[in-house]
């Protein structure tokens, strides 16, 4: 902790703009105490989720409200614009690529935050907080109607931001708040992308339809909840992941909060009658944590170049961990000697690798986004960009939404919805305000197959490593590629410096159907 | 919550002074927000006890620093200064006792904070969060050299913030830090009350040494963790504790944390070797948390009238709960009858009310303070206060406090210690920077003997009910007495109020001496 930023920010620059290296640290220094804040927040959050007594609600949202302002005030500081206009005027420094990052990307957050009036950010705080609370009361019972005006209100507030933040050029006010969670990323963009992997997705889905499915009937295969849970535990430590600088607790919800340097927790939410019910939820949240804990945030806590690339990116880290690692054959292979050793039932015993393979990988359309495979995911999360734009634009109300869910999941899936829980008040992120979050889901699915392209590439013999539990390899490719960088490249210019190229469509058409097919025994 | 302070509020005074009444609302803004940022400090406490993972703490120490440094600022804003004045200036505002009474709090609270630089309100909290990270490494390893240098500089940031707040007239620096935890109460008032206390406790337990102690044989039964767990959450909530309100958890160190409004946290330590292992802790932590539970924080959150009216007091309450009903025959005779329901072994079938209670109240001195019993317990505190008040005086260096510490247990107690865990590693607050602190242990015991004896005066039905496990009455008449006025009146007025008269040591005594001599079966 508290370690200078660079050797030479103790340097004076000349000639009538005195100061400027002075004027980074100063940056530097109020980004570290945001960054505090911030991490304070995460805190507020994850404890809601795992230990708040439900009395606590309405203190947690007004704590949740006070530390975002504060996070606003710092990030809207007038000196805080004097600090970036003198460091953007030192040559020097804007030479070095790492400070140059650092203020660009602080530069662009200061402009975003100006515009974000203080008490529409504190009231969108406050009101998510509260709105959660009621969505998992509505939840509970079961009553979109409940949930309606709280929903109807961060629609409202979220409408409000997008004006205030307003359209890029030649863009949409989505735009603005898809900017918080995918900077550079359009609209337009994830239309185009949307489109064309649904082209392949659609047809793809249709032909497993008309295939005989793999059997799934060891998956209940009873397991008690102790041993999952030691289980789970070892995977995520073999993965990598630092348990002496994280958690792993138990949560309705499985979650990864990054508290701050030291501090990463991840919950798992757990059936013990399904013998691998929380095991790829895991390896997703250790995804996410791995990031978190390869960011260099001990040093740089606060800085653009200790947080995380965008959201697409994170979730790229947990994709490829949960999909491609831990529903690929070669993992499979490890993961079943695992289990005959730590189950000892005849059961297990009799289960073969490709059983295995075969049966984590059906393909079954379902109400459920966070429990479906790897294939339909991405229409769910289709379907939740096309409403939320809906939202957004005001084409839609709050009391229309269930019914326009419903229409969708019929028409796309062939799903019918038949409870609220189990339709629009499936997810928590339009509850916590988050509108412009789901697109980078599937983004991040793309992201997971580019990489894991590149990844194939690098390290021939990355199939054999796993097979024998050796996850190294992997995260060491991903802690160089990804999480050393944080912030410094645009999601983008890091794709790019990553896999070759830019965003595409088709890594993830092409890894799904190649392996379905097989997977199905079609002819490819 | 945001319940408007009171129904004048809006009103406007004439004449030349404008506005008092928004002063007295923005007064209480303020004191809302320093609130909503300490209960957040308190929570990243309680965290940092149940959850925190240990590569979490230098983090920790960062976000507890800040939080400090924020409501620091808060607490001496030269505009809180102004708000102060123009209600002090308003007469039919002064006039009311509630809102006068958060004035004149409010104001004693600004004058001592603005004397307080803020670095080192800062340093004082960062320094105090590292400590306790190294006071726990040290224990660990039963190693005092390695924790005395973060020992004496705690003492060194507390002797600069005692003479930062100057000495009342005719004080000494140590009456600064007692002033934090005992409004009011002064080094030497101690003095007095605990030289009266020493010369009726000494003669005591010299003569129940002499005497055949009650066996204690039973103590060692085992119960397994999950139905010990079980029975103190019963127990609790037969108290009165609220648990949807509030959690049970585990922790190395029993504690209750009252993060805010509808969120108070209580800890127990198990040991499944001994029947009774946990409840009295949990009744103590409990007694804190029903005063928690019970100050008007909902409607005046950060308010000095939704505060404890002092430590002292608020240990008060849990004394109370531990040791006037947890050790006392009527309690004894309702826990035996539910614990026969729930072990159902026949040693505990076997044993009786007399031996349970007799058991309960043995006098042993030992080495360390939380495991004492009544009589001795008040001698390990005012071991302490000495030794706090010669570290902050400058006569003992934290390298001689360890033999200074054995010395006086071996003159004290006749207790030889053994090793440093035993000794002076054994508390965790001068770890935390806390001085001035130990003595409100002892005050706790004068006032809740005190309190115990208005009690039995006012309730004549009380061991009946107590017997019959029925403890809504006590609650009733603490909450009526004391928790609902909050700070509203200083430690001396409410301990008038709630008793008819001045604090004492002689309930105690009587106590004390009565109880102990007939479990010793003496003469009295």
């Amino acid at each position: 902790m508290g370690t200078r930023p660079r050797p030479s920010s103790s340097r004076r620059a000349g000639a009538g703009a005195p100061g400027e290296s002075e004027a980074y640290a100063g940056l530097l220094a109020r980004a570290r105490e945001a960054g505090l804040l911030a991490s304070t927040g995460f805190l507020l959050a994850w404890d809601q989720e795992v230990a708040m007594p439900p009395a606590g609600a309405a203190l947690r949202s007004e704590q949740a409200a006070l530390l975002s302002a504060l996070v606003h005030e710092r990030r809207t500081a007038p000196d805080l614009g004097d600090a970036l206009a003198a460091c953007e005027a030192d040559a020097e420094l804007m030479a070095e690529g790492a400070a140059a990052a650092n203020v660009r990307s602080l530069r662009r957050e200061y402009d975003r935050a100006v515009l974000l009036p203080a008490p529409l950010v504190r009231e969108t705080a406050r009101a998510g907080a509260l709105a959660v609370h009621h969505w998992r009361a509505a939840r509970e019972v079961d009553d979109m109607t409940s949930f309606t005006p709280w929903l109807q209100r961060n629609v409202n507030l979220a409408r409000e931001a997008a004006a205030a933040l307003g359209a890029p050029p030649g863009g949409e006010p989505y735009d603005a708040l898809l900017e918080n969670h995918e900077p550079g990323m359009r609209a337009a963009e994830v239309d185009r992308l949307f489109g064309a992997l649904r082209a392949g997705l659609v047809p793809l889905v249709g032909a497993l339809r008309e295939a005989a499915a793999p059997g799934t009937e060891w998956m209940g295969i009873r397991w008690p909840v102790e041993a999952q849970a030691a289980f789970n535990r070892a995977v995520a430590g073999r993965m990598g992941f630092d348990l002496d600088a994280g958690r792993l607790d138990v949560s309705t919800h499985p979650l990864c909060v990054g508290v701050g340097p030291g501090d990463t927790r991840l919950t798992a939410r757990y059936d013990p009658a399904r013998l691998l019910g929380a095991l790829h939820g895991t390896m997703h949240e250790a995804g996410h944590g791995l990031y978190e804990q390869g960011l260099p945030k001990a040093e740089r806590l606060g800085q653009p170049l200790a947080r995380p690339a965008s959201t697409g990116f994170h979730e790229s880290q947990a994709r490829l961990w949960e999909n491609f690692v831990g529903r690929g054959r070669p993992f499979c292979a490890w993961m079943l000697g695992e289990l005959q050793r730590r189950v000892g039932s005849p059961e297990v015993a009799a289960l073969d690798v490709d059983a295995v393979y075969r049966g984590l990988n059906v393909v079954r359309p379902g109400p459920i986004r966070v429990e479906s495979d790897e294939a339909t995911y991405n229409l769910h999360v289709m379907l939740r960009f096309d409403l939320e734009r809906a939202l957004l634009r005001g084409d839609l109300s709050a009391a229309d939404l269930a019914g326009a869910w419903n229409e969708r999941m019929r028409a796309d899936l062939g799903v019918t919805v038949s409870t609220a829980r189990e339709g629009a008040l499936q997810d928590i992120h339009w509850a916590m305000g988050s509108f412009g979050y789901f697109p980078t889901y599937t983004l991040g699915n793309l992201y997971a197959a580019q990489l894991w392209e590149s990844l194939g590439r690098a390290l021939p013999g990355m199939d054999a490593d796993l097979a024998r539990g050796e996850f190294g390899g992997v995260l060491n490719w991903l802690r160089a590629h990804v999480h050393a960088h944080g912030r410094r490249y645009s999601p983008p210019e890091l794709c790019a410096r990553a896999t070759g190229g830019p965003l595409s469509h088709e890594p993830l058409l092409r890894y799904l159907d190649t392996k379905l097919r097989a997977v199905y025994r079609l002819d490819t």
